[in-house]
């Protein structure tokens, strides 16, 4: 008989991973919402509890809602769901919080309806809660957090999605400052047409962060670390964002840039030694000017969303 | 006590490889030059022998006399090289015909003085080479002329180049048209600016194709070898073109393109035979419009320039 609840982990992920605008992501291992997904006799979806944040829970508005909604109309189902949303990622902070939510809704009503649905179906549904949060049906949260590992969105038209080898002592640092910056505004600032120069900077890094990552080469990985496109733009709506990625890789790291639309920095480190280390270079800088943050350290998960 | 005189295979290199503009290269097996390279006690280069093709052979006018400076400036020697070159490549036939001439020039002078340069050093002297050639000094034709296999430049400044595992199964075949495309000319009809939406697609595209060509899935491998950047302007100077390119992909080739800046067309193949019958129905076409042409069928080969 199949589960009739199931309670999942919704990992944070960190997208573009500097070169990899629209296309990379990674998940994280540490830090992450809970959900419980439950089958109810009444159609449709109801979020009928939402804690940790200030999200609305009308099922239309909420991207958990609409993304099961999109599931539902692609199943032929005699019942509903409902969904608790234990959030634990800050909205808008840019580790893909509205990605957590969509993906492990249907990821988890896929588990209890018998997985009639493959991955890549489901990153499709999961995109539309994407759409609903940033106005763009965009893949680059939703494919880790629903692949694990770092993934690629090789391409949108079809989609197509690539799992990229995770290395094993590839560890994350990510810091929030509590700031707010909208992904759409983040999203707007940039220009619609580049140089084909930073083009050619930005595919031959992409080839290097990919082939890093197979090769487990961390030096590789780190020369691969740059942004010639997105970051010199977004990065002026980060207070202190050219400190903290200094401090990072003065403190050993291999990389650093935006979490996905920001306000959040990552960096990657060889180690969760170093990310440490690294964790404590990032929060000084904050600490100086006076800027509140959270701050992660995690593995990068290799697994996804999983069942708790 | 060293060779005083050696005898080199020059590979003929695919370069940009649909989606890698400027930063991807594969090497072939079957087609290239040969050189004789010779120490001398006269210093300096001397060209004094090149059959096959009608070039110049003043030192500062040819392309290995160019590297071989270039490589002698940083080497204090007492002496200096001669050089045969056999062309068994077409100039301007874009599969490398300038690249295999300068880096086969500097690797055998590297292999008779003791090998004191790396390859990445003796990639700088062979883009001297190419600086002459067509006025820009790439290493996209050089780095797997070198190497191997395939290649990425993921930096120009710095230099950083990154050997790509290649499937062991990878065929090219290569079609060149008996027509005339000058590097400078089809470099020249390119747009400096990209649009951010078309980038997207190429890096996801560059990344598709490192990850597929490393853990050899030759589906992935196909679908990344689009070119929505270079390949819809420069086509326009090869008749033909998306007749060859569909009849390849027809035939059973994994994807289709312009062999660096044309008017050669490449396709890849899994297998010799589908390679094969790629070749057969990339002939008919020109067969029918009636335009002369040469073409080959190449293993990728992994180990880049050797010893004869």
């Amino acid at each position: 008989m199949q589960a009739s609840e199931i309670r999942v982990f919704c990992p944070a992920t960190i997208a573009n991973v500097s070169c990899g605008f629209d296309v990379l992501g990674l998940a994280l291992d540490s830090v992450g919402d809970e959900m419980v997904v439950r089958k109810t006799q009444e159609k449709g979806i109801k979020i009928i509890k939402l804690t940790g944040q200030d999200l609305p829970t009308e099922t239309l508005q909420n991207v958990a809602g609409v993304a099961g909604l999109a599931l539902l109309a692609a199943f032929d189902y005699n019942g509903g769901f409902e969904i608790e949303i234990y959030k634990k990622i800050k909205a808008g902070s840019g580790i893909g919080s509205s990605a957590a939510s969509s993906t492990g809704a249907v990821w988890a009503m896929n588990q209890l309806i018998g997985k009639p649905f493959t991955p890549l179906e489901l990153v499709k549904f999961a995109m539309e809660g994407e759409r609903l949060a940033s106005g763009v049906a965009h893949a680059d949260n939703v494919a880790p957090a629903l692949f694990g590992g770092f993934t690629l969105v090789r391409s949108y038209q079809p989609l197509d999605i690539v799992k990229i080898n995770t290395p094993k002592e590839l560890f994350a640092t990510v810091i929030h400052p509590q700031i707010e910056v909208k992904t759409s505004d983040s999203r707007r600032i940039l220009k619609t047409t580049i140089s084909l120069e930073d083009g050619i900077k930005q595919w031959g890094n992409v080839g290097g962060l990919i082939a890093g990552l197979f090769t487990e080469d961390y030096d590789l990985i780190g020369r691969s670390l740059e942004d010639h496109i997105v970051e010199p733009i977004r990065s002026i709506l980060i207070p202190g964002f050219d400190s903290v990625k200094q401090k990072a890789i003065e403190a050993g790291a291999l990389g650093s840039g935006i979490s996905g639309s920001g306000p959040s920095i990552f960096a990657l480190s060889k180690g969760e030694v170093a990310a440490k280390k690294v964790a404590n270079a990032m929060s000084e800088v904050y600490d100086k000017i006076g800027i509140d943050y959270d701050i992660h350290v995690s593995k990068v998960n290799a697994e996804g969303i999983k069942i708790l």
